[in-house]
């Protein structure tokens, strides 16, 4: 890939240099699968990874607009690796959310210095690795599922259940740390270069600095930032799919789509129901965009507020999430099927994988039930009740 | 109804109040349909009337934005004020952009000093009206459909057909010019206080400094902005329904709903199907809202253009106000359908009828077809073509 | 009314004369609500209120699928009609399928020789009403509400609970019994004629032989068909106003309807996206009637299996039958809804009153929830479970 | 695979057995694409594949609704083989329907002796074959697409367009004729083992009696059959697939699926969203399934006036079936879609291939635009006008 000059460029020309590249090799690496090593390693060498981090600590100290805003960029064109640097950021914010100053401080330095890529073994829903407490550390032991981005990191975010009143432990450790085996297992319909396999902790000392005790997960309006920066990130997964989708779809439709015989149109370009379908594709997306795009305005605010950030002003946030995460789920699931309608059948050659769209959205939009995220949403509007923070809300 | 101090009173405070009066009666007016005469008398003493009249000639000086506010705070309580109140506006406005400042701000003084309200005579697509040319006036001769506010009104703006290449003459005249009936045949089955029945011309003599030729409609990019700014009037009263409808049902369902025997909640107001409809409610209300407020923001700007306006900014506002439009028609059709699926059987009261806001909706949604606009958005989200200005678009 | 000779017509074609005279005032007496009296006594002429009783007992002995059609032939152009006739039916089961043969055979009978229409009082989610025993005699008091046809009937099937494990008594008493007091006072935005208000027992006596006991009410599966018949009326009666509905939207886009200027078709019944729509009403109402109608042939299957009924035939007939439901409401509520699309704005004059099929099938359909009617098929699908019993399944 | 004996076993429980068979490498194969030479070989060896040949010349003399029921069953685990199965029975109808029986007698007594298996060239949308007129012989040359089923098959339908008045020129012509080439070049991403690649005819000679001329394609409304045919087969293949993507989905759900934790339900087989979605599938499937076997059966009758088939008839037979064949490709797509609602994030693995159902709906579902089959069903309901025939239609 061609050099990129990182000092004077801003993130975004440099993400839209980055997809552009990306956008290349994304059919051909969408059917092979694996690991985006070229592709990680170009992020790592673009300094974007560096993000969300403050110009304190080096980094280049965007907002979480600027910085969903590239992740939806590079969604359009390839949404495993877009999945896998937008967790870079997410994980990044689990320790600055979780931790303290001390602990963060020096691991944002090092991401600086050392183009540290973070992955993640955290998922919640996995109770099957254990922790148990020696003094000063801890041993993690177990299994652990959807471990996306684990592969090729050097920190990881893992979790374990302690049997005590702590419950969820959260730890920062380097993916090097002896005893963590990532399995290269990750093997989907979608999203399939996002590695998000399995991971095997056998008997991992985790050191007590390492672990995010205080404030811990969950514990404050701020600490629960952490789910809706999370279920922000899908969303503008969700919606760079549907552009990109729909992006592809109009270059079909205007270069290869034929007329068909009974239509009133004299050029396929302006048949009544092709123009329909996209009419409606653009309604719906437009909708889809604002909801997204004011959810990040509002995360910015929440997450300038810092300590003083009021549950209710979380739960505010959390509802502007949720209404913008059913938009682009149901948009996009809708028009990632519906595009071939506008295509034709030629346009189902694998060549082109336009069903990588369908198949990455599908998958993605699985994270947790699209129900229960309307079920919190109606639980707001008929009863002003404001979503209970959990790992997905 | 009680006095309104609108000396030092903002404008929405004093709309909030007439709403909060209007609600009243709402349900019996339904019922009666005819002319809200002491709710439009209300509005002429509000001194609403003369929101968008700049303040130099004594008006409120409103915005597109704030005026369209107060459209939708009505529209929530009572659609049928709530559009000859909008046609006011959009009437103040046909005159400044079709007119000349010789001709239209002397109305606009008079508006303030007498209190006037506009009504319409002007559908483009009813011929039946034929203007022919004598010297210094016009005569008008013949029918007029769809003649929303005109009664009870003190101005109306009226087209004719003229057999030359002037084609749709639009002027603005007196209601009580001679020759000048207004039928009282409106009897529809929802916006029934909108007086939108028919009007006969017979003979009536118009004067040439009555006649809007200068630069005359849909001439200029600015002049175009008339039908936008009645297609966001349509949109903001389609989502004040919407919403109207949900403020209903919610009160409704916490109030009297019961609990179904088969379902796993302990109320009905936790019940799950109950609180999914109610998700996917706000969900697609918060989308039109987004959509139908920057399109507000977008026609600010576009107005404050002038002369300047380009095609491409006139044709971006069309394409967002489009999209406004769709979202808010289909989102407001299905939930003033679906409330009832989270109130039950016993809410069909006719005590209530809150069938009104379907019927409200349904009615007013028909003014131009959601095909079409959906065509026009395709048009553009495919070949990158604005919509051609038209009456509709 | 014209005279219809009963004595050799095929009931379908009396049903036939007499919808096209109801048809006559349907648009009129939706607007005046109250008791159709006039169309009741029609139906007590022509002989169909005997449609569903035996030769034996000098019924004319129809299937329950010819009588379903004929339910849904008047609900075509009268839903409320259609309501109480369809009723008269249920109630005639209900005493057959919950009491003896002793009980029946001379209520049979005498709905025969005079002629008797029959009423409902029975809602079993309304528990106002209790019994009191009395060695050979009950005392019925209270309240009880959604008492369709009860005004004008002969008869009344009502219902009462009673504070030991008898639970709910149902009964079968004149109308004239002394303490029934039907309240004029049914006023709904749809069905406005079925007198569906609501009646107070005030120390009413019942006779022991007038109490259904034996078997009872949902004691074996046979008297387990009664809830399935009511479904299966209302799904015809669903069908019925859709069925109406598309005719009189045909009727008016075919005589009426113009050409929107932007179409590219040259007439307006060739326009590409009124074409679409009625292809999507007619593809979802042939689906549903073929729904229906297998419903209504498994019913007579299973009405002449008689006590040999089994339970999963039951249950395999409550899964057709709740299919039909949801395929005829969803159906229903959205073409009564969209035929405003194919019509225009001008069909919405008072005049015709087309709104009258959204409003009548909207209240219809909430006789109980539909989110629970899919929740019972989705246990079928899923699980394999039968619908539970109940008055509703 | 295991043998079976053909000489008493009824076509369906052969068909059930190959299909448990084809079921086991179904996934395996779909991943490979290519030629299911395997499977083509069971099918010629079960002597299914003259299932629609009359007994007269040696075949199994099913019906059409034999037939279709036959092709569901494959389509409900491999709708690649589904397709060329299918596919084997309509080029057998059209060389009975386009042809004479001094044709059709021969080639149908070698299909059962030499079991035959039939293949595809006859695109009518691809023009680039043309036709030239030798005397008693005609040269095809030139390219086709969309050629399902041509590679591994004995005996090819082809198509060529003669310049003069004889239009499309439809030929039955051994595959291994000179000068034929298929091309191994499908590569889709869906309906994988279908083989519907590209042909190029390399100036190959056809005997004028291997030409279909009497009645020739698309002449009477028998011969106006073949398209019907084509039609009623793809809706029955999108059937099937709903069918089996149904049936994995319930698998998983019962055994994998966990339960949410914010469901109030105690186990996930009775979440209530999940059975709303599973009654959805259920309701819709159901309609789906009638309207397709309805269609079956009215192609019976059909069928068997043979030359007394009038225009309204076929045309009645039209209408059926684009009903069901919308009913089955919105039901199918949803469906197929929607399955992972229900079974969760795991049961993306790869290993399971559970898109493929949606994959290859979808492109099936491509044949010929659905918009354009409900305008043809709006043009009966509105106008009552039959689909004009032609190769879609």
């Amino acid at each position: 890939m061609k050099q990129i000059n990182l000092d004077q460029t801003p993130p975004l020309t440099i993400a839209r240099a980055l997809a552009a590249e990306f956008a290349k090799t994304a059919v051909a690496r969408d059917q092979l699968g694996g690991t985006p090593k070229a592709e990680r390693d170009a992020l790592r060498a673009s300094g974007l990874l560096t993000l969300i981090i403050p110009k304190a600590q080096g980094g280049l100290g965007a907002s979480w607009s600027e910085t969903l805003a590239i992740v939806r960029e590079l969604a359009r064109v390839d949404s495993s690796v877009a999945h896998v640097f937008a967790f870079q950021h997410l994980l990044l914010a689990t320790v600055q959310l979780f931790g303290q100053p001390e602990q963060w401080q020096p691991w944002f330095e090092q991401t600086v210095a050392k183009r540290w890529f973070w992955g993640n073994a955290l998922n919640p829903l996995d109770p099957r690795t254990l922790s148990t407490a020696h003094g000063h550390w801890y041993e993690f032991h177990g299994e652990k599922s959807f471990c996306s981005g684990a592969t090729d990191s050097d920190m990881l975010i893992a979790s374990a259940q302690s049997g005590d009143k702590q419950g969820l432990l959260i730890a920062a450790i380097p993916t090097t740390r002896q005893g963590i085996h990532l399995r290269q297992d990750w093997d989907n319909m979608g999203q399939r270069q996002t590695d998000s396999g399995s991971a095997q902790f056998d008997h991992v000392r985790v050191e007590a600095g390492e672990v995010l005790l205080n404030p811990g997960p969950l514990s404050t309006p701020r600490s629960c930032l952490r789910p809706l920066i999370a279920q922000l990130i899908l969303t503008n997964i969700y919606l760079g799919i549907a552009e990109g989708a729909l992006h592809e779809a109009r270059q079909y439709s205007l270069e290869q789509r034929r007329l068909w015989p009974a239509s009133l149109a004299t050029s396929a370009n302006k048949d009544p129901f092709t123009l329909l379908h996209y009419g409606e594709f653009f309604a719906a997306l437009e909708g889809a965009r604002l909801l997204t795009d004011r959810a990040g305005e509002q995360l910015d605010e929440a997450w300038h507020k810092q300590a003083q950030l009021s549950e209710s002003a979380r739960g505010q946030l959390a509802v502007s999430i949720a209404a913008a995460k059913v938009a682009a789920s149901r948009t996009g699931l809708d028009l990632t099927s519906r595009i071939f309608d506008v295509t034709g059948a030629r346009a189902t050659t694998a060549a082109r994988r336009l069903d990588r769209f369908w198949r990455n959205l599908r998958v993605h939009s699985l994270h947790d039930p699209l129900d229960y995220k309307l079920q919190e949403l109606g639980d707001w509007a008929l009863n002003g009740q404001f979503p209970t923070p959990s790992f997905y809300s």
